[in-house]
């Protein structure tokens, strides 16, 4: 039988560290459990670039990157439910199933159902749907938005509300998820408590808002660039600290601001030096520090037991801890009731023609975000 | 005004590495705020054979060591209104004042009220109660049991019911409680869960003990000593494994055992290596690690931060996270009302002239716990 099939225009990663380069591909239609979907929008995430520059042990060429998109079903495969043709969705790449050991635990948002083919660039399978004259394109991280057609697992899709809108909310499929679900859902930030955020990119701001939607009594900004320490500000930020404008290690200074440490930390960018220094920085007998950061293949933390033995907490991170298709919605809805603002993270929006310039104005450090408009 | 003194017995560390000599010291009576206790029987502990060996970088000489006591109020300074003469006390080397910002925090037992003079060797009053000759002799852990009578902090004992046999719960001033309270106070063991436990000494067998009452459905016992092995079954240990039978990481093994690692893991030895492997034998999304060995100085603990961020908990626990005043009672009713047994502990008793004999046994591997009686 031959497969059924339809063009779509992609943004390739043909290697690592070359620029994407748009193409014409064949995607393959959903298959049973699958959703193709069109992508309206997609923010451009440190992510990507990570695994595009090469660094990223696991990444997989060639490939259809991107994973914070916002779309609309266009069709389904046999057996799909819980989302049908016009529905708006962002794509997960962490799954819901439901089902698995995870799921079931109600512990954690590591769905296991499609790890495994996902971290292969695969669908659930084993097979790819993009193809480029007949040589397979593997998808990323179970999303691949960066092509204005893509085709899903129907776990790995939040079912949103009609209403809103694709381009701000696509956001909420990674950075700022994981940042406000950190701070909401792995800590459990009281009202009055003290925090610090390590780090102001989309993550580091945006846990900056969850603090603050929290009531946290101080919110503590630490960045070497200064230039991010306004918008630290307008979200919230009561102290806006320059690690560099100290002769000792920004744990320390952290501590004596605050009359022994915060109650909770969170490291933003994915240093292992920095990720020391946000646990150190907490208070001996409850401060817990949290890591969002991703840091680089093989690099460890480290630091002396006494810190853990003394009452500190090390825990992390994952899109937030927020499972994916029954909490996402619920974000999307406090987005539109209000509760927080998107707009401030969209420094940009641009064609997917243009995006090697998103990760251009990324790594001048120009951008917190680049909105890709599949539209424009 | 001279100083109000009285003579008692003490088996002095006069420098690391020394055996201890038994001495007559001068003890001055307890100031405002302080008592006179009368030790009547005192386990030996792991902590008192690293600080006589040199290796604590904070062991201060000469000193009457000894922390895991039982005794009887013999006198009260001015102002003491929690404990009277008669009552039956277990020392306590982390205080609970109830006043400091810890212990108002209502969120850890690590009390500051005394501890700076505390890691000092001395009295609040920045003095030591103990000389010989004129020259002074420090506490040791604000308790120093190695001395038939010993003074301390009001906010330093725990008054326990008359009819507990001290010379059996003196071990709850010390091992048993930090590892029972570890797995109960400092993590939340629910019925059916899956315990590690890496080390069978004192403290490894409390965390035993512990698990089974918490009721956890599988409880893996580590060590690479054998011998140990029956001791933990009997307390209630399912698994038991000698980690020098595999030629792989222990974290492996226990993750294959277990189908993808367990709930909580308890690290009981000290070794940093050890605390890694307690944390990757882990499960993925929930497990969580709890340290309670303490590292030899200026060692550190590491491990790749993928760890934490795929939801993995490490924290650690001083003292079993018990508050020695407010908790400590209830642990020694529950030994009365059967919950636990504390004699299978107690491999040896001698008197305190023999006390270099409990540390031999201890060095040799062949004791859990010495206890010296005073009446001997």
């Amino acid at each position: 039988m031959a497969k059924e099939t339809m063009k779509t225009r992609a943004a390739v990663a043909w290697g690592p560290g070359q620029p994407l380069k748009m193409e014409e591909l064949d995607l393959e239609m959903p298959k049973a459990g699958e959703v193709l979907v069109r992508i309206v929008a997609t923010g451009v995430c440190h992510t990507d670039a990570f695994t595009l520059s090469g660094d990223d042990p696991e990444g997989i060429f060639p490939a259809v990157l991107g994973h914070e998109g916002g779309g609309i079903v266009e069709r389904v495969g046999e057996g799909v439910t819980s989302v049908a043709v016009g529905d708006h969705v962002i794509p997960l790449y962490t799954a819901e199933c439901g089902e698995c050991k995870f799921c079931k635990s109600g512990k954690t948002n590591l769905c296991s159902a499609v790890r495994e083919t996902q971290g292969k660039g695969l669908m659930p399978d084993g097979t790819s749907r993009f193809s480029k004259d007949g040589e397979p394109i593997y998808h990323y991280m179970g999303c691949s938005t960066f092509s204005e057609y893509t085709v899903l697992p129907e776990v790995s899709l939040a079912n949103i509300s009609k209403e809103a809108p694709l381009e701000k909310v696509c956001l909420l499929g990674c950075g700022v998820t994981t940042g406000m679900g950190a701070v909401t859902n792995t800590a459990d930030v009281q009202p009055g408590d003290t925090v610090a955020v390590f780090g102001l990119g989309g993550i580091g701001l945006s846990a900056i808002i969850g603090a603050k939607m929290a009531k946290a009594g101080r919110i503590i900004a630490i960045d070497i660039n200064e230039d991010k320490f306004e918008m630290a500000q307008q979200l919230g930020a009561t102290d806006v600290v320059n690690p560099k404008k100290f002769d000792k290690p920004i744990q320390e200074v952290i501590v004596e601001m605050t009359d022994g440490g915060v109650d909770y930390s969170f490291e933003c960018v994915g240093n292992v030096h920095l990720m020391r220094s946000a646990l150190e920085c907490c208070h001996k007998g409850w401060g817990e520090s949290i890591i969002i950061g991703v840091a680089g293949a093989g690099q460890e933390i480290a630091t002396r037991p006494f810190q853990l033995v003394t009452g500190r907490v090390w825990k992390g991170s994952a899109f937030g801890g927020v499972k994916g298709r029954s909490q996402l919605p619920d974000y999307v809805q406090r987005y539109m009731d209000g509760e927080f603002e998107l707009d401030c993270f969209i420094t940009h929006t641009m064609a997917l023609e243009d995006i090697n310039d998103a990760f251009d104005l990324m790594h001048a450090g120009k951008s917190i975000r680049t909105v890709i408009h599949f539209d424009k």
